[in-house]
C-alpha cells in the first residue's frame, strides 16, 4: 500500500475525472483484473496477489458506463466518510446510495448490495488502499490475550488497553487495525493463533500465554480481515507464528488462509498473508507421537477427503513433503482429528501440547 | 436457582446412587420433563419455563439403564472439574468421556456429542443448576460498552475492566456472568441491546453510550447464554432493556428470545429470559414516521412471511395490538426493514433514531 491518504487519492480520482469531461475527453480509471488468470502465487513470496494486468473502466462505453457511475458514486460516498471521520459497513454505504440515487434519478441506481460489492472492490484496487482506508468496516472477530498493550482512540480521547488484563474475556481484534491504533509494549516470544475460542479460552484460564509469554490469539473460526492483518503486523515485529486448528479440511483452510492469503483477497495479499506461519497441529502424525489420541478421532467426512485430494494437486503442497504425508495418511485412513481431543486425558494437556511442538520444532511448513 | 454449590450438589447425588446400590435399592434420580407439553408460558411472569412433571431416571431399566450411567460419568467428570477450577466445554466433556470410558469399557460409551448433549441438560434440571456452575463453557458472543466496570479473575490475580474504555472493540462478553464475576459501578439509565455488530460499532463511534449514558451491547445477532444472562442480571439491577433489531423473522426472533426466553432453555427460563424488555425498532410502522425509510424498504423472504403468520397464531401476540399490526402490515406489504437502513440520510442518524424513540415512548412490549 502507498503511504498517500485515501483522501488525497479519492480527491484525485474525481480531479482527472473532471479534467476529461472538461477537455471532452472520456472519463476512466484504470484497475488490476481481479480474475482467476491474474490471481498469481509466487513460491518465493509465499502468498497470493494480482499480477500485471490492468482492466479499464470507462464511462463512454455501453457495457461500463452504469458499473463506472456507480463506482464514482461508491467514491463520492467514501471521500464524505473520511472527510466527516465516519465509519460504516458495506451495508450502510449501500443504504446511503439508495438513498441518495434516488431522489437525483428516477430509477434506484442499486437495488441490492451485490451490486455494490464488487465495485467497492474495483476502487480499492484502482486507488491502491483498502476498504478500511476508505472508512468501511469489514465484519470483525477474533480475541487476543498476552504481554501487550493497544493505544486506541474513543472520540478525541485516547485508550490504553492492556491485553494482559483482560480476564477471561480477552481483547476483542477490530475490524481496522491500522488507522489510529497502535502496539506498543509487544513482550512476547511468538504469537499462537488457536482456531477455536474454547480452547483459547482452555489455554487463557490456564495462563498459557503468560507462563509462554505468547500472544494468545483465537480467530473463531476463518480469520477476518482484521485478524488476519493482525497477525501480519505481529509477524512483522519479528514474532514468529504458529497455527493450531484441527487436522481437517476446515483447519487446514484457516491455517492457508492465515498464511498464503486468499483468492477474495488476493487484491491486499501483502497486507493479510503470512507466509512465515507455521503450522504445529493437530496432525495425523501426531497419532504416532500420542497413543491416547487413537482412540479419539473422528470419521472424515467427504467434504474432509474431497478437499485432501484437491490440496494434494496445488502446486506448493505437493512439493512439501510433510503435508503430503498428511493428507494421503486422512485419505487412507477417512479419520481425522480435533484440537478439543487434546483434552481427552486432562484438560491441562492442551499448553503441554503446544510447549512440546514448539520446543521440538515440530511443526509443517 | 438454589444457592448450594454445585459440587456439594454433585456429591450429594453421588452419596444417594452410593446409598441405595449399598441398601441394594435401584439407584436413580429425578429430573423435570423437558418435553414440550411441560413447557409452559404464563403470560403474568412473562418467560418459557418447565412445568411440574417429572420424569425418573433409573438404573434398573433396560431402555434406561445405558443414559443413567452415561449421566452418572458426566456427573463425574463435572465434579472433578469444578474441583479442580478448570473448565472447558462440552465438547471437550465429551473426549474426556470418550478417552477415560474407553479405558474401562470394551466399547465407547459415547460415539457421538449429540448423545451427551441432552443427559448434560438432564444433569442441570435434576441438580437444580447450569451447565456455567458444572464449569461447562457456552459458545460466547457478544460485546458491551458503557459506565460500568467488571471485576474478572485471571488465575489468582483479580482483574478489573473498565467498560467505558475500551476503544472501538468493547467488552467481550464471557460464557459465564455468575462465578468469579461481579459487575460494579454501573451508572447507566438504561441498556440497549443492538443486533447487529456493524450498527453497534457505528453507534459507538459516536459516543452514543456516554452522551446518552446508557450500557450499549450487540449480542451480535440470536443472543448467547451469556450475553443474555447478562441482560437478565442489568435489568435486575433496575435497568430499562431497549432492544432494537431489524424488522424481520430473525430480528422479532432475538427480541422474543431475550426477553421470554426460548424452548431450548426453559429449563433456566428465569435465569436468562428478561420480560421487561422492550422492543424500540425497527418498525413497519416507522415507514409512517419516517418518510425517507419508504425508499430504503427490502422484500420480505418467504421465511419473514411464514414466520409472520405463525407468530400472528401465539397467545401472547394475539393480545398485543401494536404486534399484530406490525405482522399484518409485513405479510400485507411482503416489505421488510432493516436496522442498516436508518444510515441512509446520515450514519448519525442512527442514534438520534434510538433517543427520539425513548424519549416519546415509542417502544412495542
Amino acid at each position: 500500500m502507498s503511504e498517500t491518504k485515501a483522501q488525497e487519492k479519492l480527491e484525485a480520482m474525481g480531479n482527472d475525472i473532471v479534467r476529461s469531461i472538461k477537455a471532452k475527453k472520456n472519463p476512466k480509471f484504470s484497475t488490476l483484473a481481479r480474475t482467476r488468470s491474474n490471481i498469481l502465487y509466487d513460491p518465493k513470496i509465499g502468498y497470493l496477489k494480482l499480477g500485471k494486468a490492468t482492466e479499464e473502466r470507462d464511462f463512454v462505453n455501453v457495457a461500463q458506463s452504469k458499473r463506472f457511475m456507480q463506482t464514482v458514486a461508491i467514491a463520492s460516498k467514501c471521500h464524505k466518510f473520511v472527510k466527516e471521520n465516519l465509519h460504516t459497513t458495506i451495508r450502510g454505504l449501500f443504504y446511503q446510495l439508495k438513498y441518495s440515487l434516488g431522489e437525483d434519478v428516477d430509477e434506484n441506481i442499486f437495488s441490492e448490495q451485490a451490486e455494490s460489492n464488487p465495485l467497492i472492490e474495483d476502487l480499492e484496487v484502482a486507488l491502491d488502499t483498502t476498504r478500511e482506508n476508505l472508512n468501511l468496516n469489514a465484519n470483525r472477530k477474533g480475541v487476543l490475550a498476552g504481554n501487550m498493550k493497544v493505544l486506541d482512540k474513543f472520540g478525541d480521547e485516547r485508550v490504553e488497553i492492556d491485553c494482559s488484563k483482560q480476564g477471561r474475556s480477552g481483547w476483542a481484534i477490530p475490524s481496522d487495525v491500522d488507522n489510529d491504533i497502535k502496539f506498543v509494549d509487544v513482550k512476547a516470544k511468538y504469537c499462537i493463533v488457536v482456531e477455536k475460542d474454547a480452547l483459547w479460552q482452555r489455554l487463557n484460564e490456564d495462563g498459557f500465554w503468560k507462563k509462554e509469554n505468547a500472544i494468545l490469539i483465537t480467530p473463531q473460526g476463518q480469520a477476518a480481515r482484521g485478524t488476519r492483518r493482525l497477525i501480519r503486523k505481529l509477524a512483522d515485529q519479528g514474532l514468529p507464528v504458529y497455527v493450531f486448528t484441527d487436522s481437517d479440511a476446515w483447519g487446514w483452510y484457516i491455517y492457508w488462509t492465515i498464511k498464503t492469503g486468499s483468492i477474495n483477497l488476493a487484491y491486499i495479499g501483502s497486507a493479510v498473508a503470512t507466509p512465515e506461519a507455521r503450522f504445529i497441529g493437530v496432525t495425523m502424525s501426531d497419532l504416532d507421537k500420542y497413543e491416547f489420541l487413537n482412540k479419539l478421532t473422528m470419521n472424515a467426512s467427504e467434504v474432509d477427503l474431497k478437499r485432501a485430494q484437491e490440496m494434494l494437486g496445488y502446486e506448493w503442497i505437493k512439493r512439501s513433503k510433510p503435508w503430503v504425508t498428511e493428507l494421503e495418511r486422512m485419505i487412507k485412513s477417512k479419520k481425522k482429528l480435533e484440537q478439543d481431543a487434546l483434552q481427552g486425558p486432562r484438560l491441562t494437556f492442551v499448553g503441554d501440547y503446544i510447549k512440546d511442538k514448539i520446543k521440538n520444532k515440530d511443526f509443517l511448513p
